[in-house]
């Protein structure tokens, strides 16, 4: 049998696919600091080499920013699309790795073998296990089973800025029968997933400026409006007692899941315990009456993914600051609208800043949240695909992330987006000491396998 | 007449000085970041070599952190005791520093000639007049007109942890006639001051726990608690809407000024607008219902000094952080307790973090308010001595800032504090491009010479 044969293939090519993987991981491709900008690019030239190799026509294509990775190869089959990205979350705190985040190593812990470093799992690692697969089969047939544009991003981890111009400059080359696109996660260690709802994301920095410059708080302290008070009243005033978000206008297009999805989550088992235990907590933290599961996959958050101001440093500083900044993120669902959203928390803001001090607004991205179709046969395909790799039969799952891709993908090129990946909870990704599981790479690629196998012979 | 001939001489030597005083201001003696310990013992071996070159027994004294410095010099005179501090604030964000702060230099402003760099007010300027003063008198007459003991110290900047203690083993070589400080301003321009009354300080550091490592706020948030929430939600209810601080106990100990005292202020015709005009600001942040010298002078603050958590580089991260943290701190007034306070402040906090929170406490000094008696003929002699050198009668006024040795001198060496200093309100100190005016400098030299003259004849 021909899958038996790419199967064998793949687990005979693994130290070898390993050893590729962690040269991609050895480049430090984090797109939001600009210090990083030519590593990016190297990312981009290093997968254009390793696609060419498996014959594929890749090329570096340019934007305002990173480039992309774009190439096709022929194929019998239907055309598929393939997106990943290879720009990788900013390192920091540096001192809580411990090991250099861009020197990675397969390491044996209690819960088995996993590849450490930055990127291991978001998204370098997972978007391997589709080139590995594709290797495979291009080693043993000659050819690969179908018609696959690559598509590779490099500014996914910095807000995407050149993604969609691209896209709508590139809708002819990018539409396609179906998007694949790995950067998800199983359910669990057992039960694989093709998730179809994700949180949309919208992020706005705001900076409040009081004194013009640093003032001494205790020849000013008292008669001087000081911006972190201000900032502190803003965040603490952006949920209710009840965890509920008070952004005018916020639970808009915020649907209620249906009672047939909701019976099939309850069905999964999710242990909120040990999922909050995992990080050393207890109580979700969410809108009261709402399960654990329905706060991270169905209900939309505020989060302050960053603050600053003042003196942060070794010891004390008596001072006064004229700046304070925060880094907030709001994930969306259902049609809530981040355009309308993010004017909405603007205006909130404005409201709250006095006379004397003034703000300043940036905005992050604004992506809506996606809920796809998985009524076409190439979905169930997939799902028995999975289901024979992995232990137990796949779901279909909701994800708290924002993967803005998929709905572009919908509304840009016309192509329905199926997400399938191979990520754990524990992966740490945008954490220190990020890894993925060798399990994940290993039969994450065999599961690519299989789904091309499938894809191919539903289609036919 | 003797006391000419001391004035022309600082006028003659007032290029030599300033390079003595540029000398001192190159020795980076930051105290509160352990990085730069050697430089501060740097600075007191500068001070002891210049102190012995005016014939006193000038010497390095240990402590558990960094040294003091002592020495005495025999006069016919009274006992004066000067203290001064020769350890000064950090310097970051020092992109905001037009110049390397260590690398001083003399400026021509719109406003007059400066000395500009990092301690250059505050407080090795400060200090120097008087040591100035002291070289001329000894150039003239070949002695000085009194005893005094000097004592400069270098932690003033970071708690003072040693100076209690060294105080107290040092208690009979502390003990004088009167305890001269110079730490302090002029009114302004024209009037210089005698400061009778300071706030005290308590400083706090908070770090809030959530999560025991950073997560992704997309897989997390909503259901994991958020530390800069808690955080912010703290900081927001430590003010009312009318702006008085809602710590249980706060005003206890807080007194009103009296009639006498709040007519003597008005009558300084103290120009708020113009104040807080300097530095952008329009409306007195504190109490309603206070005048702008009350909330610096007279009434107790809250300030948050500093706040982190979570991601503040460049671009943005969507990270839910394990980790915020905030440097508080309270000024305070009149009988105010630091201690009973400090715990009032702490058990509010814990009582605002969730059950699944945790938070830790790191204390940062706690020093009483101090209001010191002038009926000693010796302020009266100082007070004309002061008028007779700037162009309007010197005030007793009040001074927002901490200078916990004046209580100590009084408390542990049983000696009256009498503070006097040159700095202005737009000197910048604790902030990029402190500086110190010129005549400042030279005014403030002369000024102590007139000092020393008025309270040797007084006592004589």
């Amino acid at each position: 049998m021909s899958l038996d044969t790419v199967l064998n293939r793949i687990d005979e090519d693994l130290d070898a696919a390993l050893e590729r993987l962690m040269a991609l991981l050895r480049i430090p491709s984090i797109s939001t600091d600009p210090a990083y900008a030519a590593d990016c690019d190297a990312a981009a030239d290093w997968l254009v080499a390793d696609l060419q190799s498996l014959g594929v026509d890749a090329r570096k294509c340019p934007t305002p920013g990173h480039p992309m990775v774009m190439g096709t190869i022929d194929g019998p089959g239907p055309h598929l699309l393939f997106y990943g990205h290879y720009d990788v979350q900013p390192v920091d705190p540096l001192d809580l790795w411990d090991r250099d985040p861009f020197d990675p190593q397969i390491e044996d812990t209690p819960k088995g073998r996993v590849i450490r470093g930055r990127g291991a799992a978001d998204d370098k690692g997972q978007l391997m296990t589709f080139i590995e697969a594709c290797r495979a089969w291009k080693a043993v047939h000659g050819t690969l089973p179908c018609k696959i544009t690559f598509f590779l991003e490099g500014e996914e981890e910095s807000g995407s800025p050149s993604l969609v111009p691209f896209m709508t400059d590139h809708a002819d080359a990018l539409k396609a029968d179906l998007a694949l696109i790995c950067d998800t996660g199983l359910f669990d260690s057992r039960v694989p997933a093709i998730t179809t709802m994700l949180r949309g994301l919208l992020g706005e920095e705001i900076t409040i400026t009081g004194p013009t410059k640093d003032l001494h708080s205790g020849m000013y302290g008292g008669a001087a409006m000081n911006p972190i008070r201000v900032l502190a009243r803003i965040i603490a005033a952006l949920h209710d007692d009840s965890g509920r978000i008070t952004v005018p206008g916020f639970y808009d297009g915020v649907p209620e899941i249906s009672d047939e999805l909701r019976a099939q989550w309850d069905g999964l088992g999710f242990d909120a315990a040990r999922f909050l235990g995992d990080v050393g907590l207890s109580s979700p933290a969410g809108e009261t009456g709402r399960s654990a599961l329905e706060m991270i996959w169905s209900r939309p958050t505020c989060e302050v993914n960053g603050i600053s101001g003042g003196y942060a440093g070794a010891g004390f500083k008596t001072v006064l600051p004229s700046k304070a900044s925060a880094k907030i993120s709001f994930r969306l669902v259902g049609d809530q609208d981040p355009h309308a959203l993010r004017e909405s928390f603007r205006e909130m803001v404005r409201a709250m800043v006095p006379a004397d001090c003034s703000v300043e607004f940036h905005g992050h991205g604004a992506s809506k949240a996606g809920n796809f179709d998985t009524s076409a046969p190439a979905f169930e395909a997939a799902r028995q695909a999975l289901s024979d790799e992995w232990p137990d039969p796949a779901a279909y799952i909701g994800c708290g992330g924002s993967i803005p891709i998929a709905g572009h993908f919908l509304n840009i090129a016309e192509t329905t987006p199926m997400l399938i990946g191979f990520g754990k909870d524990d992966d740490q990704i945008h954490s220190p000491n990020e890894k993925y599981d060798l399990e994940s790479f290993h039969k994450g690629t065999r599961s690519w396998a299989r789904v091309l196998d499938a894809l191919t012979r539903e289609a036919g």
